[in-house]
C-alpha cells in the first residue's frame, strides 16, 4: 500500500536524487519537540482503546472532515459537554468514518492514517468500507497485545524524545511517574502559560490565585506574579522541559513601563480589562517570557493566528480542539518590534516563530529570521503540515532565510500512532525538495545530503538544546 | 494547432496518466451553473453578428489587454455610453486584435480564443496579422450558417444545463419563450438580488419600488420587502433557477435585530444611508439570503472581492463590465461568523464562496469549507480561472478541505464560445493535478479517476441540485 | 563548479528546449536601469579595494546571513557610526565568511557569488574553510591588474548601459567625468527625489533649502518647491537620467487641491507634519511627479513596501541599509487610485510598480498593470530577486497582465560583480518558465524564442527609454 517512492518527484533524475537524500535519513531517530500527546500515556502504559477512539474520536483533522459533509459529531463518538447521547459504539464509528474514506483523498490524514495503519499495525488491505470490520478487529487485537502498549510503540518509533505540553498549573505527575519508572524513555513536558497570561482564558484570575498557592508567591501583586511565572519555569525546566509555548491569538507584543504593566495586570485580574487592553496585556507577557528566556535559557515559541472556537454551537456542545479553529490574517513586522527591540539582538535567546498565514513566509518570516539572531522558524504548522504545505514553506523561506534559520519538523499531534508518519512526510517532501535543487544544480548532492541530515534530525536538537 | 497534450506534465510517466484520466471525462456534458450568456440567444435563435463582436467588442479580456497597451476603446469598437464615434468595421477591429495577438502569450484568453478556433470554426492557421482576414471571412461565412446558430451549437457543445444570471426585476421573458418553444436545451436562470439589496447601486429605491410593483408587496416596508424577495425566488425557481448569486464588495456578513434591520432598511429607502451602513445592509440581506435558502432550497453563492469601475473615466464613457473591476484582499473568517453562526452548521444549507484574493485559499476558505457543513468552495475564479490559477487553487485547497468540499468547475462567462474552451482548460488541469497525486503515489490512479469525474460533472450537479 | 543546465527544469524535455531558449539570450548585452553601483567607480576607474570589501562588508544580503546567526557585524567588518573598533584584516573577514558558506545553501547569494567566482575571476574550486585563503589571494592579486578595474569589468560584462540612483541634491560631478573623459560606457542616473519630498526624511527642511540653493528658487514656497523639481529633474535629464525612482514606506497616492498641498507642505517644513499628514504629502508628491513625468518624459519608479531600520540597535550602530529593512503588506488598489485617475488612463506616461509583498502580484498588481495604459510591473525585487521568487513572479503575472506589461529586468544592486549573475539567473529562470509553456503546449517554440529576448533585452529598453 505503501509506495517507496510516495511523496519524490515523479521526474526520474530527480526521483533518484531524493531516493539517495531519503535514504540516509529514514531511519534517523524521531525528535519531537512540540506535541499534545497524553503523558499518562507512558506513565501508566495502559493499552489503547480501540480503533476507533485511537484514529478517530480524538483526531480533529478526521471528524471535522466528516462533519463538514454533513456527519453529525455525535455520530463520531465526540463526547457532548452536557453529556447528551453520543454514538459508543466504536465499530459503528469505524464503519461510519471507512464509509467517508473518499472524503480524504488528496490529505495529510489519509496519508498519515495509511501509514500508521501499514507500518504500526501490518495492514496491507485498502481501507473502505468492505475492508473496514476486517482492519477493526485487526487492529483491536494488536491492541491488546503488549508490544502495542505506549511505552513499546514509542521504542518501536525510534523517538529519542518527545515533549508534551502543559499548563503552568499542572502538577507534571505523570513526567515525575515516567522518571521514576526506570523507563528510558524521554518524554519531557513543555510550559505553556496561556490559562495564566491571558486575560481572556477561562478563569484566569482564579488561575493566577492558583499559580501563587503552587508557588508561594503573592501573585495579586505584579512582583509576585512575575516571581511566581519563574518560578514555575524552573519546576517546569527540572522537570526536563527545555521551552516555552505560546499560543496566543496574534503576534502582538508590548514593552510597557514597570507601572502601565502593573496596572494593566490589576485591570485583568479584577476582570476589567477591555479586549484591548487584554491584548496588550498578553503582548507585554511575551516580552516578559523572552526576559525570563534570557535567564533561564528556556527557548520560546510562538504559535499565533488561530481564531479558536470559531463556532459557538460546536463550542458550546463539544468544547475546545474540535476542528473549529481557523487562521487569520498575522502580522509580524509590526507585532514584534516591540520584543525584538529589547531581545531580537541576543544571541543567546531564541524566539520561534509558526505561523497559519503563508503570505507571511516570503513576505515576514524569513527577511527578519535571515537578520535577528535571536529569531528561528518552526516547519509548516497545522493546516501546512501537509506535502504541499511544507514545499510552498520551503520555496518561500529557504532563499531568504536559509536552511539554518529553520529548525526542522515537529509535529505537534495528539495522535500518537501519526507521529512516524508525519516525520516520514516531512523528510520525504524536504528531500524531493533538494532532489530539485540538486536536479537544477543549484546544491551539490554532497551538500544536500548534508542539509538533509539537519532538516531531518540535528537542527531540531540544537534549536530545542535537546 | 490545438496539442492533444496541452497542459499535461511534460514528465512521461506523469503525461501518461494525465492521458489517462482526460480520456474518461475529455466527453462528459458540460454543466454551467454559473454565467452570463444572453438568454435571448437561445429564446431567438439568431445569428451571432460577426467575428469581432463575438471575440472582442463583448469580450473584456481581450480588450483590457489591448487597452493596457494604448490601443484606445473606441478603436475596437466599445460602444460609448455619450453615442461617441467608435469604430464599426468589423474588419478592422479584428485586424487590430490580431496585429496585438501577441499580448496574449501565456494568457488564458489565447487558450479559449484558439480552442474557439479551431474547434468551433476549423480554424488550423495560426491567427495573427497575416491570417487575420482569411479567418475572418471564414468565421463570418460560419456564422450565415444554421449550424452556427445559438441553439446549434448549445447542443454541439453538449451543454446539459447553462445558467444565466438574471435580477429579480427580470421578467424572465426569454427562459420563457425557450422553455415554450419546443427546444430541448436547458437554460435556467439565477436570482441575483444586488439591484435591490445594495444600497449604493444605480437607481436602489426605484428598483426596490419595482419589486413592490411587481410582486403586489409593499416594499416601502421591512416585511413587505422581505416577502416580497422572497416571491421573486420563487418566480425565478419556478423558472429553473436553482441557485442566486451576490456580487458583494466584501464577504461582510451581519445577523441584526429585526429592529435595527428595519432602521437601516429605512435609511437605505430614503438615500440617507453612510457608505458603513450601506455595507452592513449588505452584509444583513446575505444572511435575510440565507434564511430564504433554507425556506426555498435555492443555493447561495457569494462573489465578494471586486473594486467595481476602478477607473471613473472608463466607467463614464464605457459603463460597467469594462475590464477595470480590481480585486482586492478580502477577510473571510470574522466577515461570514454572523451568517456561520446562524445558518453554517445546517447541513440543508449550501453556501458557495468564491474569491478573487488567493491567500485566502489554504488560510481561511479552506479550513473554514473543511468544517461547516453548510460551505462548498466555488472553482478559481475570473483572474484566476486559468491553468496556474487553477493548479494553485487545488494545491492550496485540496489537502485541507478535500475534493469534496468544492463543486466542480463553473465558466462565469458571457463569451458563449469560449464555454467548451474553459471546461476543457479545467479537465485538463484537474487531471494534470490528479496525474502528479497519482506518480507521487498519493492517490491511487482508479481513484484519481473516479475524482476527476466528480470534478468535471458529478460535483457540480450535486452542489447546484441540477 | 557552475554547470551549463543550472536552473533549468529537470524534465529531459523540458530541459532542452529551455537550453534551446537561453541559447538565444545568454549572450545578449546587460541593460541595467536601476541599481546602486558608485558613480565614482566609472569616473575615477580605481582598483577594487579587497575580496572581502568587494564580497562581504558591502553586500547586506551577505552579512545579514551571517549576523542572524550570531556573528556580530563588528566581526564582518561593517563599519560602525561611532567610530568603535571593527576587524579591519579583509583576509579575517574572508575567512569568517567561508566558515559560514553552508549558511548560503539554497539561496541565490550563492549562486551570484559563485558566478561571480567563476566568470570573473576563473576561481573553479568550491569555496569554504580549506580553500578561502586560496582564493582570497587569488582574487585579490587579480583586482590589482588593469583588466579588474571598474571600467574594464563594465566591458567586459558587456553592459550597454547602467543607471546609478541619486539624490536631486547630488552634483552629478561623477557623471560628468565620466561623459567628459571619453570613455564609451554608458553610466546613467537616476532621479531620486525621497530626501527632499519626504517629511520624514533626515534633515528634510534643510534638503529642501538646499534645492532651492541648487536651482534659485524659492524652495520656501509651494510654487518654488516645485519649480525647483521640475528644474533639477531638467538637470538628471540633461546629464543622461531617463527616469525617476520613489522609495515610499506604501503606495499611498493622493490628488489634493493646491491649497491643501500647500498647506501641508508647510508643515512639512516647519517640521509640524504629523506622520499621517507626512504620508499624505508623500502621497501627493508622487502625483506631483507624474505630473511632471508626463512633461519631461521620465519613467516614474515606485518601489514601495519596506519597513526600513526594523532594528533601532542595529540603525543606531551601523546606519542605513544594513539588511535589516523588513517588507510588509502593502495596498495597490486604493493606494494608487488618486494617482490612476488622474494620469492611469495616458498612454504617454510610464509608472512602473515593485512590491515586496507577492500576494500583490496575482490579486492587484496584474488586474492593474493588465489595463491601464500608464501601467508596467517592474521584475521581482529584493527578497525576490531569486529563481523562486523570479518563477511565482511569472506564474501569477503572466496570466492577467501578459508579458508584454512587464520591463524585464533590472539587478537593483550595489555589488558591481554580481550584475552579470543576477542577469543570468533573471534569464534562465524565464526561459525555464517559457520552457514549461512549450512543454506543455501552451505557447510555440518561436514565439517563446521572441519572448525571452523580449524579456531579457528589448522590454527593458523600450519601458526605460533606453
Amino acid at each position: 500500500m505503501l509506495h517507496p517512492d510516495r511523496l519524490f518527484p515523479a521526474d526520474p533524475e530527480s526521483r533518484n536524487i531524493a531516493r539517495r537524500l531519503y535514504a540516509e535519513v529514514a531511519s534517523l531517530p524521531i525528535v519531537s519537540p512540540h506535541g499534545h500527546t497524553d503523558p499518562a500515556w507512558f506513565a501508566l502504559n495502559e493499552p489503547f482503546a480501540d480503533p476507533a477512539t485511537l484514529f478517530v474520536i480524538r483526531d480533529h483533522y478526521a471528524f471535522r472532515m466528516l462533519y463538514s459533509q454533513g456527519v453529525p459529531l455525535e455520530q463520531l463518538g465526540v463526547p457532548r459537554l452536557d453529556g447528551g447521547a453520543v454514538e459508543t459504539d466504536p465499530r459503528q464509528i469505524w464503519r461510519l468514518f471507512a464509509r467517508h474514506w473518499s472524503l480524504f483523498r488528496g490529505t495529510p490524514t489519509r496519508l498519515w492514517l495509511e501509514h500508521a495503519f501499514e507500518t504500526v499495525f501490518d495492514v496491507t488491505e485498502r481501507f473502505g468500507p468492505d475492508t473496514a470490520d476486517a482492519i477493526y478487529d485487526h487492529i483491536n487485537t494488536c491492541l491488546s497485545r503488549p508490544e502495542f502498549r505506549p511505552r513499546a510503540l514509542f521504542e518501536r518509533f525510534n523517538i529519542e524524545v518527545l515533549a508534551t505540553t502543559e499548563s503552568p498549573l499542572d502538577t507534571l505527575e505523570h513526567h515525575g511517574t515516567i522518571r521514576q519508572s526506570g523507563w528510558k524513555g524521554r518524554v519531557i513536558t513543555a510550559f505553556r502559560p496561556d490559562p495564566v497570561v491571558d486575560p481572556e482564558f477561562e478563569g484566569f484570575a482564579a488561575n493566577v490565585g492558583q499559580l501563587g498557592t503552587l508557588t508561594g508567591e503573592n501573585t495579586a501583586t505584579w512582583t509576585g506574579y512575575l516571581a511566581a511565572l519563574a518560578n514555575r519555569r524552573q519546576f517546569f525546566k527540572a522537570a526536563g522541559a527545555t521551552s516555552t509555548d505560546h499560543g496566543h491569538r496574534t503576534a502582538l507584543t508590548a514593552d510597557l513601563s514597570r507601572a502601565e504593566a502593573e496596572q494593566l495586570f490589576g485591570k485583568a485580574l479584577r476582570g476589567v480589562a477591555t479586549p484591548a487592553e487584554a491584548e496588550l496585556f498578553r503582548g507585554q507577557m511575551l516580552t516578559e517570557m523572552a526576559r525570563m528566556s534570557l535567564d533561564d535559557g528556556l527557548v520560546m515559541q510562538l504559535h499565533p493566528g488561530a481564531d479558536r472556537n470559531h463556532s459557538p454551537l460546536l463550542f458550546e456542545r463539544f468544547g475546545r480542539d474540535k476542528g473549529c479553529d481557523i487562521p487569520t490574517a498575522t502580522e509580524y513586522v509590526s507585532a514584534l518590534r516591540p520584543l525584538l527591540n529589547r531581545f531580537g539582538n541576543e544571541a543567546g535567546f531564541t524566539l520561534i516563530l509558526f505561523t497559519l498565514d503563508e503570505t507571511s513566509y516570503s513576505r515576514e518570516l524569513a527577511p527578519l529570521a535571515g537578520v535577528y539572531p535571536a529569531l528561528r522558524l518552526g516547519p509548516a504548522w497545522w493546516f501546512h503540515d501537509s506535502p504541499e504545505g511544507m514545499r510552498r514553506y520551503r520555496e518561500m523561506v529557504t532563499e531568504t532565510a536559509g536552511f539554518y534559520n529553520t529548525v526542522g519538523f515537529n509535529d505537534d499531534t495528539r495522535a500518537f500512532c501519526s507521529i512516524p508518519a508525519r516525520h516520514d512526510v516531512a523528510r520525504r517532501v524536504d528531500c524531493a525538495f533538494l532532489a530539485r535543487l540538486v536536479a537544477e544544480h543549484r546544491l551539490d548532492e554532497d551538500e544536500a545530503r548534508e542539509v538533509a541530515h539537519d532538516l531531518a534530525y540535528r537542527l531540531v536538537k540544537r534549536a530545542y538544546k535537546l
